[in-house]
Formats: structure tokens, sequence, C-alpha cells
């Protein structure tokens, strides 16, 4: 163990020296930029990092090698996934003997600046992302130290350059509509999430595709767009149920939705599901708390933030085989759908 | 800045050499216990460890200044408390530039073994531990290192030598019941939580005391113990709308056994709140979102966590003045609640 140690430092040392040579710096500048120290002015930080990143040097810090650290960002840590994901992540961590720091961006679009900084100073083995983009040169930054990352992306459409997990929707949207109509409904309304996410489009066009292959033209009447949130499904649910003619089942594109539809199905005194059959989107905890509980299509959080650590370890020792992973969905049934009222 | 490390380290290195002459070892003997490293006899850590506890030993690592962490520690992640805990520790260690190091201890009692030895070597600001208690073994390591420590406990009954968070049950539990005496209900049933946690017997207490102030006389058949999920509160529900003169309203004693009545009102055919009014405890996100929102009693865990963290703060730099803090609860009226039909 200690001759393991020693063995990695001297191995450490050469390729440092080695890179101050070629940056024309002391090896104590190479030495304060891999330690993350802001007195190293950013010209040279970056010359240095640029030399780190081109010769894959990989320096294991004492620090890392003792009490080894997976970094979980967050763009926002009230989404109602966000549990199953840290969950997850700490299940492959513990099993890798590391801890989880966990991070809220605060952005949609990239972790905070400081944080790279914090990284950077903390050696983690990885970083998962979840939902967040990450701005190229953050990404410079991270491959200078051989800190891999991966992004958890249950939205879908991340960059082809960086590793990601995410999940099947087209064919959770499919699932869902075939439910509905082997119960025999034929009018069938949906809302879908926003419609600039990759994901409302691919659950939508899961259901269109079962629409028309039991030969039912959708009617875009029936077609919402909402906000994934309880809210918007209440307000498209409204709607959809003061037609001319309303459906007699909702998919709901995500559990939350599903919840603002029995919401407004008891403001128009209708009975789920003996009036009106409603199906989810993620199986999260609150699906099976509804009254009824939510028949609805089951998102592998918890597995994708597994294997997007898995992805993690194997990526820290070798190049990545694939760099996009889709795990299936499949359809709970639970009590919130029956066959139309004749 | 630079000056400032120096002075803390030449601080650092007189008591190091104080404390290795008290325990007759090598200054490295004492440099590897304070790393955390695995090499030293047990006997000798211990003998280290109390000589580094009584004189208040204080070092302040460069990566703890450069890259503060907060360990915050669950013994289950899957509590619907969790998410609200987490984004008011995350809150106040991001205005202290400090990362949040998230573990989930497995059990109920007490952090796993491995835990306190990664705490070792992280050497965080600061510990806080969700309804964890702690063995005075892995109190003293802490207390060894000046590492503070703090328990958020939304259930009550912490050890008196710990500093602690908690909330007001028993208010909590009054004015849940005044609100539906208020409404004109008089026959009240209580499901609260299991018999053998203080807080489910303050919330009691309290709708004791509010029935009193009323003038009626608490009826044992009203009261059940549930076991603070959907399941429990679903099932003495029933057993509550099925008795020969059921109550025309129910204080749940948690949000989750609220959704539990909830479906039990749906089975029955019991319209809330028509038929039966229904106030929840906690008003977690879910209370929101049921149909119909539920009227509950507002636990502010995110400020609760928010002021162990702040008291962490305060325990690293001095003696603590307060070591329990409770917090108040407050009722939040929605739509679950109504005046009992005539």
């Amino acid at each position: 163990m200690l001759q393991g140690m020693r063995d990695d430092e001297e191995l450490g040392r050469v390729t440092l020296a080695e890179v101050a040579q070629k940056a024309g710096v002391s090896i104590s500048t190479v030495s304060k930029v891999l330690n993350g120290r802001q007195d190293v002015a950013a010209p040279t930080r970056v010359k240095v990092e640029r030399l780190l990143e081109r010769h894959s040097y990989r320096r294991t810090t004492r620090a890392a090698r003792e009490a080894p650290l997976i970094e979980l960002v967050f763009h926002e840590l009230d989404s109602i996934w966000a549990m199953e994901l840290i969950r997850g992540v700490e299940n492959v961590a513990k099993a890798h003997q590391a801890s989880v720091v966990l991070t809220e961006s605060g952005t949609r679009h990239a972790p905070d600046p400081e944080w790279i900084e914090g990284v950077m100073q903390r050696r983690p083995r990885g970083v998962v992302l979840v939902f967040s983009a990450l701005p190229a040169e953050v990404k410079a930054r991270l491959r200078s130290r051989s800190i891999p990352f991966v992004i958890v992306d249950p939205a879908g459409g991340p960059e082809p350059d960086v590793p990601s997990v995410g999940s099947a929707n087209w064919n959770g949207g499919l699932v869902a509509t075939r439910h509905l109509l082997e119960m025999g409904h034929r009018r069938i309304g949906i809302i879908t999430g926003p419609d600039d996410m990759l994901c409302s489009l691919a659950r939508l066009d899961g259901y269109r595709s079962a629409l028309s292959m039991a030969g039912i033209q959708a009617d875009p009447e029936l077609v919402r767009y909402g906000d994934f949130h309880v809210e918007g499904g209440f307000k498209r649910a409204l709607e959809l149920l003061d037609l001319p003619e309303p459906p007699t089942a909702v998919f709901a594109g995500s559990d939350l939705q599903a919840l603002g539809v029995l919401e407004a199905a008891r403001v128009r005194e209708l009975r789920v599901p003996q009036d009106l059959s409603v199906v989810g989107y993620d199986d999260v905890p609150v699906a099976q708390w509804a009254s009824p509980a939510l028949t609805t299509v089951h998102q592998p959080l918890r597995e994708m933030a597994e294997e997007a650590v898995q992805m993690l370890m194997r990526l820290s020792v070798q190049e990545p085989v694939t760099t996009r992973l889709e795990l299936a969905t499949s359809l709970v049934v639970r009590k919130s759908t029956a066959p139309p009222a004749l």
C-alpha cells in the first residue's frame, strides 16, 4: 500500500517536470495549477492546463485515494426527480467507497463559475451533472485534470461529445397510449411537456404512432403542451374536458401534470377512472399516493443515476465505448385507468 | 492571505509538538492520527485523540480553508422530508462557500463505522445529522478534531449533550385541532404517528388540549396511531370512517397519512371537504398537489436545516449558547377543510 503510493508519486513527479519544461514555468507553478490555487496568472494557468490535457497527465492525490468524492450537480434541487437520482448516485458511490458532494448550480444552463474552482480543489473521481449543459471552458478544465463527467439527461438531447444517460421517451409515449387503446378508448387526449424539450416531442410522437398503428387519426384539438407541473396539467385538462367532444382518457405526460388532471376531474365532478382515465409519466413516489393511484410510465431514474456513476468509473480508467445510453421505460398499471363508460 | 495561512500553520505546529510530547509519541504519529491514516495502532490513536480533545487542538488544513465541506447525514434518503432539508443545508453552505457531502447512513440509529473514517479524512467544517443518534465514540472522535455537529430532529428527543434543531410539535397539534373546532367540528378524529416517537405524542397532546379548552372530552375511539405513511393513514381512516358514530373531520398527523385518509374517503364515497374534513402535517410539496389541496401544519424543514448549519458555523468558532432550538409551526389553510354538513 505504502509502496504503491510512493510509485504513484514518482510517476507524477516525472510528468510534472516535463510539463513544467514544456510550459517554460517552474514545477511549483505547475503544482499550483494542479492544486487549484488562485495565485497563478490566468494565461499561465491556461497554458499549463492545455499541456496537462494534451499529455493526459493524471495525478492521484493522497486525499483522492483515501476519501474519493463524486460530484453531483443539479440546476435545481426542488425537482421531484432529484431524490431518486441522488439515491442512485449514493448507491453506486457507496459501493466504490466514495462520498457524494452535492451542488445546486442555480442556473438551467451551466454550473456556477465558482463551482469549477471548487472541483479543481476537491479533485473528485468524477462529475455527474443533471440536465446541465457544460461550457467548453469547463469541459477543457475537467479534461486537463482527467476528471471524467457524465450528464444524466432524462429530457434528451445533450451535446454529442459528452457521455450521457437518458431514457426511451418515444417508447414511453407509445406504451402509455397503447394501454388506453387496449382498454377501448378512442378519444385520447395528451398533455405533453413544453414544446422546446426533446422529451416532450418524443412522447408526443410515441402517442401519435400508437394511434396511427390503431388506425386512428390524431385530433389536433386533443394535443396540448403543458409545463410538466401540476398547474399546467390542471389548466390544459380543463381545456380538454370543456371541449364539445371531450376525451375519455388523458395521457398526462408527467405525474405532476396527471395530478393536475385529477384535480380538474374533481372540479368538473368526474370520477377517475369511471368517467375519465388518466395515465402519468415518471412514476415518482406521488404517483402511488394519488387518489386513485396513478397508472404511469416508469422512468428508471435511480437506475439512470447508477449507470451514470458506473460510466464515470469506467471513464476514469479507459476511453468511453458508448457515450449515450438510454434505459427502457415500462408501464405500471394502477387504479386511474379503466375501460370507457358506454 | 498567504501571510495568514502561514500564521495558522505555525500555530498548529507548536500545539502538535506539545500533543506529541504529552502522548509520548512522535510528531509524525500525531500527524497521522490527524490525517485519519489507518496505520496507527488503535490504543495510540485513542490516546492522541483524547489529548487533542482535552486541549481543543484545532488545525485548519489548507484543503479545509480552500474548499470547505459540510457533511449531511441521513439515515434514509427516501424520506419525503429529505429534499427540503437538503435545500436548506445547500442554501447556507453556499453562502459560506462550502460544499455539501451527502451520506445515507443506512441505519436508523447511527452512521456507518466507515463514515467516521471518511469524515476524519475529509475534515469538514461541521456535520449535520438528520434523526441519527451518535454513539459516544463517534462524538469523542469528532470533538477530538473540533468538528462541530448538530442534529436536525423533527421527531423530538435528541440527547441533551448534542446541539439540535426541531420544531414545535405540541403547538402544531393544537393549531390543527383548533382550526377544525373553529369550523364547527365536534367529533374530530386523530391519526398520530407511532406511539414510540415523541413528536407523535406531542401532536396528540396538542389535539387533546385544544379539545379540552373547547370543553370537549376526547373520545378514545377517535384516537389512532399510524406509521406516518400513506398506508397507515388509509387503514386507520377506514377504521374511523366505519365507526358507528364516525368523525366529521380527521387530523391526520402527517401529509402522507392525510393522503391515505383522502383515499379512504374516496373508497367510502365521501367527498372531501363536504362530507369529511382532513388536516395534514408537514406541508411537504405533495400537500398542495393533493385533490383537494391539503390544509396542513407547515413544518419549517428548510429553515430548520438552515438553522442547523448556522449553528454549526457558530459552534466552529465558540461554545454553544443554545443547544436546542425549536422553530414554530403554522397552519396553512387550503381546500380539504370546511364546516361539517348539517
